[in-house]
């Protein structure tokens, strides 16, 4: 099945899978397949093998979107990353909604919002600021992305408001709310592409990205739709165990979804933008780092919403949980504030990674009744 | 009555009304106020006709202002603009205070402050990004405007902060601390006038209005002095009628308060930045949309909270409903963010409508028993 | 005991205290320790004697951390300046511990960071503002106060929120997340002093404290530990009475432990803020305002938290009051919207001091009980 013929169109493939190490966890996608068949029952084994499957899939899904992305042309490319670019989180998401795990769902999704605008940016700029002394990067597509991040940050606070303060009827009220919220999102989201890939997308040329060897275009598209087949079905393995896991590992639902789901969704993005950060590529790596964070927030949070009046077992809203909210809000100033002068340096990155960590450790130490 | 004369010294006004067709609205002015004595229970008519005859005061008032203004040098004039620039909110808002209408009132500042600060700035950086690809401002008058602004917000927050907290006495000790923080609130707008207008002009040098064809002073005045009567004549109509005209309307008092008394009582400022941003004098736009915002929040609101000690049927404080408060703190705060570069292009004024609808929408949806 | 010998190696302390009126209260530390022995019931006496005590004294250990300081060459020295610089705070702090006053620890911590951020930094602009029309000042330096504060911000924000929801378990919650979280503080504090003193040293160059008259090392060394002792006790005496004499004076404690104590432990450093920005040189002012709010809430406050363990009668966490975690919140907020831009005049003072105005009336009319 693995097999390497040197006249397929394959080829491309396995040379990338010969040459990256991590993808040898692909060895795990079976695994995980069979021991589910077989011990259904075995959560903890099906979690650590459900990640390392998840991982090695993740980094093949962006090789194969980067690569649409490059045979079509500029806009339309930028276009597909932009809307691909976080297929895992949302195939990974759209598995819970099925499950009805609305909880997990949220969860990743707040956490994913806080990983990658604290933890990726930080990182990439303390691995940037070990090797340069003062990095540089283009500050107007930064400031672009924490925008929409804050358009955002407005969305999920007015329900969480109103579910916070108990109002009888908060419930449906949210129901009806989150629909034209997620409207707007998807609105402000579009409407911010078309701005940054056709009308002024001189003003963000530094931060394009750059593909290195891209695959035929066939090989690509057939990549693509066999690793979201991949991914889900590992998915659902993954949604399945995760909460059982969790409990026998001592961490809370919260801190799983948070924490856990959001490192595991976002491994590929981290590669590239801790690999451009210490070639210093900075604008690549914020680039990534942010837009992620904003397409998340954009794009897969209000698509759910909308999904889930035909995917899952009851509509889904925009209400989250007041805590994860206040992250998301203090996740996107902090990323404002250290990404408005375009310049960084080690301790930037040190400053941005502590305030991660002290989320991380609420998150770990709060009771799990309260999740 | 309203014969054109070519001697009388009101010529300029008849010019004034030819040219404008806006200014044709004036009929519905003896309209309202006959339609009131013959069928004081038509509320729906009633609401819609004074909205349409407030229109027209509230244009001919502003020119009124600018004109006594142009004529008393810039220093007095630029404090006439400061002090009577939001006189058809004032009149309104004393209107409402006198019926002892409290929400009304705080409705009507807290959605003239975010009106102003989201949608009419919104709309001027849109409309004049889509005739202009970048366009430029003062960012020191933004800034000073701004940070005026998040001086109210803090004014707001406080007695809010105690209202929510449910403290014994909480009421009492609103109404003892909405004194000494309005009287701040009023020095900060007294030094902030000393500052732009005076020690510190030379900064604050392009965001001077304007007056095209300022009229004589004695028209000036005495139109000034009319119309004054007749908005506070039609206001009262206005806020007899508001309330059951919305639940005719289904509306909530929330969002008529925040909305629609915002916008009736800000479209002549309204006209006037559009019409400015359109020409590429977005300096002038930003500085109408800002400092509108900044006077309603620390010129209106203080003079309401004194003037309640004498004028209406029991002491108002500053404790606005929490929503209220978290709505003009976002909205100084996208003020203050996308005004900090000092350039602008149609997506930053995308951005700030979104945030605009987002608000609408929730004050829409939001059950009418809440407010 | 206090007579001048020329040949003496503290003719330099005696020089000092001839020159400096305000040392001439120096009188008030064996008045108040001998009147405390006789009349140990004298609440309000002794609360003003301890406070005519400690000025001198904060004064003279200033001056003796900076002449050690100097003389320790520019690494070591910026560090004892940066961990002995709020000593008399920490002094003070310690003492009320061991009393076990929390509830006055942390008032005095919040109000010290508030005090330091708004009244100092506000005043010093406003006073440099009368005399200079616009002033510069290093905005890298201010932006990394900036960002440490608000880092100390969210790590105050954690437990307040699991505090004010009223988790069951929450004190345990919280004192198991106080110690992670101070840590994390302590780090931030190091690095961040690893940052400005030692590899990026030239990005700070402009906010070097100047040491006038540095005294010889024993002299400062003995002074040092001298006057910490006698700081020791009097604030033995200040603790004791302060609640009582609060009470006679019509002030709630919530007022004492924010405004006055913070004022008294800050009075030696605004004498040099002050004096700096009216010579122009604004840059120490504001390393000294906004770096003594970050070394209060980096490196005093966690200290507190870790002493607490051996020096209390229980352990103290880092749950303060939500209205305190708000003020502290908005101070930051204040201080880096007007440190952002490197510039100043003096109606920026003037809108700094007037959000102290406005927390400080806020706190002199909340009901006692509340806090």
């Amino acid at each position: 099945m693995w097999k390497v013929n040197p006249e397929s169109p394959m080829t491309p493939l396995f040379h990338e899978i010969r040459r990256n190490p991590l993808l040898w966890l692909l060895v795990f996608v079976p695994v995980v397949l069979v021991v589910e068949k077989l011990k259904p029952e075995a959560h903890t084994l099906l979690f650590v093998l459900s990640v390392l499957a998840i991982l090695p899939l993740a980094v093949l899904l962006s090789h194969a979107t980067e690569s649409v992305a490059a045979k079509t042309g500029d806009s339309v490319g930028g276009l597909l990353n932009a809307t691909l670019g976080n297929l895992t989180e949302l195939v990974i998401a759209i598995t819970a909604l099925q499950a009805g795990q609305y909880m997990l769902v949220k969860a990743s999704i707040a956490g994913a919002i806080v990983t990658n605008s604290l933890f990726m940016l930080g990182a990439s700029f303390l691995l940037g600021g070990l090797r340069y002394h003062v990095q540089e990067f283009n500050r107007i597509g930064a400031r672009l992305q924490a925008g929409l991040l804050f358009l955002a940050t407005v969305a999920l606070l007015i329900p969480s408001t109103i579910g916070a303060r108990g109002l009888s009827g908060a419930t449906q009220l949210n129901q009806s709310l989150s629909i034209p919220l997620s409207v707007l999102l998807l609105i402000a989201y579009i409407l911010g592409l078309l701005f940054s890939l056709k009308t002024h997308r001189e003003l963000f040329a530094g931060a394009a990205e750059q593909t290195e060897a891209a695959w035929p275009i066939g090989l690509a598209l057939t990549t693509l739709a066999a690793i979201t087949i991949l991914v889900a079905l590992v998915s659902e393995v993954f949604v399945a165990s995760v909460q059982e896991a969790a409990t026998s590992f001592g961490m809370t639902p919260a801190f799983v979804g948070f924490i856990v789901v959001a490192l595991v969704g976002a491994a590929a993005e981290m590669a590239a933008a801790f690999s451009a950060a210490r070639k210093n590529h900075l604008d690549l790596s914020v680039g990534i780092a942010l837009g992620s964070a904003a397409q998340i927030a954009l794009f897969v949070a209000p698509v759910l919403v909308l999904l889930s009046y035909f995917v899952g077992p009851a509509p889904m809203d925009l209400n989250f949980w007041p805590g994860a909210v206040a992250m998301v809000l203090f996740a996107t100033l902090t990323a404002a504030l250290v990404s408005n002068s375009g310049r960084s340096a080690w301790f930037i990155g040190v400053l941005v990674l502590i305030v991660y960590l002290m989320f991380a450790t609420a998150l770990y130490l709060l009771p799990p009744q309260k999740t």
